[in-house]
């Protein structure tokens, strides 16, 4: 076992401790702590920044380009939006000790089931240094330990960070050890974490689609993960065309960088022409440019030819790419080949074809006369979200307070034996 | 890639094709291919014994132990289990397609949730030719297409299921590629499978702790694993005493090679002492052998001597680790410490002492004054089960249909974009 392996272990080990005493922490524990690390945070705003700035230094130093320059940085009003997060955080319900209805079973057993934390959880993430302490914070208040591993550009922000989160965990006399941050940079400590299943419940990975295949491919912890969102709009026949042109218009254009933007832009050949030829205008004025199959070609010569690679980009960009279809099941097939599970929109008057679409498309998220661009924590009233699930297992779709918890089986019963 | 995991792949291929179709499927055509295979195993009992009598043949050539040739074995009698085991599948509730209610939010766009299968499960297994059956049968009825992996011991037996299986659907006219049987018995078809997370959503291994902690330390797919049961019943200082006696008896006793067997006794210092002595006279009746703490062997001269690794040990034999506790403090810790977070019992009419064993023993299920055998499935009112699960992950305790779903957003609308 070499030095790194053995850290983590130790890390682990620790975690695994102070997730036993967090799990019975009350609710008011838990809030109070939150509370605590919003002082530490405010009364260190200049020491954070200080930490930032050496930080930011050496990103420029590696000509870092200019938006990950912008997610590192750190100021006043962007501490004072970390601070308001955490007392977001405080104010939403402790889903931990919610047990569901009982039932009575033939045997005069009555079950019923309890959330409870999953454990101790890892989070692996890139740049933002906010994550440290929305992730600390969304896992303490859903009574989970958490093992953090920043980006090693964000290192002298994370520590920062660090240091208040865990003088705010000693004021309420909650185990430090709930929150622990990996201060190595090797990229060993990664794939050692990702695969401490004696220890770690669930890894939460964000950042980019690399560092994702990467965990995935050699965790033996379960991992929550967000991969791409290739997020389609689909115009059907039956649509309301103004609530077409809308619809569309927002969910490629709200904003480019983000995952639910609509990145293709499936129209039925029957959709309403005149609004499709001003939607068409409307994404050329405002820049975007579309790459669309044969048939779009021929709706306008700003309309550039899609190679089939196109079909599966996530562009995060004003690009668009756009398919003609014949029919709802086409669009449906279109989706289900090439997307990528996230979320995908169907605008229709038509309730067979939406009720078609909601049964048959596989993603995590799927709509019906609204902007892909809805798909979101805080929209979807979970209060907070700590990543977007792009699997099946477990948790799909925005993941909130009670993705990170797991549910026990609870029964009652008056002495009964089984036969 | 060598031949296997270009094997493995091909298979993965066409289950993902063949789920594709199965999640569309309704109910009736779902039920209705249980039906077709049942009658394929009715009508071709004589071929499948004949199979199976290969098996046995083979197995008693390489002296394998009574009780493994005793779960190998199929006659006429267990041939009618298997049907009526597909008629109960094809009778329980779908899962698939059911909608939690619709929140609305300050947007005006409703959130709900959809369950909707996994996708492709793979099962491995060993020796009960049954679970070819069951397995398929579960996997279809929730929508899912499976890979089955049996043990080499039953190979031919599993093949005659098969082939019923393959002919009911092609009755029915779904996918035949809905379940799929890995034919070659080479130990890599496990290695390729685990890893085969292009294609497979879930795997479910049933089978000693070997097996299960080899393909966990191998899988990249999520698993949902079951691994020992080291059930705890702790009778309190607060527990009516002949409720104690009659829930720890049983838990023990009932059967001794199940999970949810009772393997230590816990018992407070307090707790009746007339009752605790004809406990374990009645222990001793019944040929079951007590292993206690020191405390625990001043109380008669029967009792053995615990060593520490009785604390850890699924005896799944007439063996009975004790100990004698000062707290039900203690009996949590202890549970938590060296427990399998499996099936844990109290015995208390103490409201407060349940309360919080309840909430702080952290295992997947968690009883009150109830006999641990009645950690089931069935008792529990899933219907049947697929195993039960001691991950904390996607699903915990007894694994029915609902297990083998995914939940997807439904986002309803009426033309909301999003500032």
């Amino acid at each position: 076992m070499n030095s790194i392996s053995e850290l983590i272990n130790k890390i682990g080990q620790k975690a695994k401790l102070a997730s036993v005493t967090l799990r019975i922490a009350n609710t008011e524990q838990k809030n109070s702590s939150l509370d605590s690390i919003a002082n530490q945070i405010q009364e260190n705003k200049q020491l954070i920044i200080d930490a930032n700035n050496l930080d930011m230094h050496a990103a420029k130093k590696n000509n870092i380009d200019d938006a990950l320059l912008d997610r590192l940085m750190l100021d006043d009003e962007r501490l004072d939006a970390v601070v308001e997060s955490l007392k977001q955080i405080a104010n939403l319900d402790d889903p931990i000790g919610k047990t569901s209805e009982f039932a009575e079973r033939p045997s005069g057993i009555k079950i019923g089931k309890m959330m409870v934390p999953l454990g101790v959880i890892g989070m692996i993430y890139e740049s933002r240094p906010n994550v440290t302490v929305d992730a600390a914070a969304l896992c303490i208040k859903s009574g989970n330990a958490v093992i953090l591993r920043g980006g090693s550009e964000a290192i002298n922000s994370n520590m920062a960070f660090y240091t208040c989160i865990k003088n705010g965990l000693n004021d309420v006399d909650l185990d430090p050890c709930s929150v622990q941050l990996i201060e190595v940079t090797d990229r060993e400590a990664v794939t050692e974490l990702v695969r401490a299943s004696e220890y770690v419940d669930a890894i939460i990975p964000r950042g980019g689609k690399g560092l994702i295949k990467n965990i995935s491919k050699n965790a033996t912890v379960p991992v929550i993960k967000h991969l791409d969102g290739v997020c389609h709009t689909y115009l059907d026949k039956d649509a309301d065309p103004q609530k077409g042109m809308d619809i569309a218009f927002n969910g490629k254009t709200r904003r480019y960088g983000v995952c639910n933007a609509t990145e293709t832009l499936l129209v039925h050949k029957d959709f309403d022409g005149k609004a499709l030829l001003k939607l068409i205008s409307l994404f050329s004025e405002k820049g975007v440019e579309i790459r669309g199959c044969e048939k779009s070609q021929q709706l306008s010569s700003e309309i550039n030819k899609a190679s089939e690679s196109d079909w599966t980009e996530e562009y995060l960009a004003p690009i668009l790419s756009m398919k003609i279809v014949n029919s709802v099941d086409e669009a449906i097939k279109h989706i289900n080949t090439f997307g990528s599970a996230h979320t995908d929109a169907i605008v229709t008057e038509n309730d067979r074809h939406s009720e078609k679409f909601l049964s048959e498309v596989d993603s995590s998220s799927v709509m019906v006369n609204v902007s892909t661009g809805f798909a979101d924590g805080f929209e979807y009233g979970l209060g907070a979200e700590i990543g977007i699930s792009t699997g099946k297992f477990h948790v799909r779709g925005p993941v909130g307070l009670e993705g990170l918890t797991s549910q026990k089986y609870i029964v009652m019963g008056d002495g009964q034996i089984r036969p």
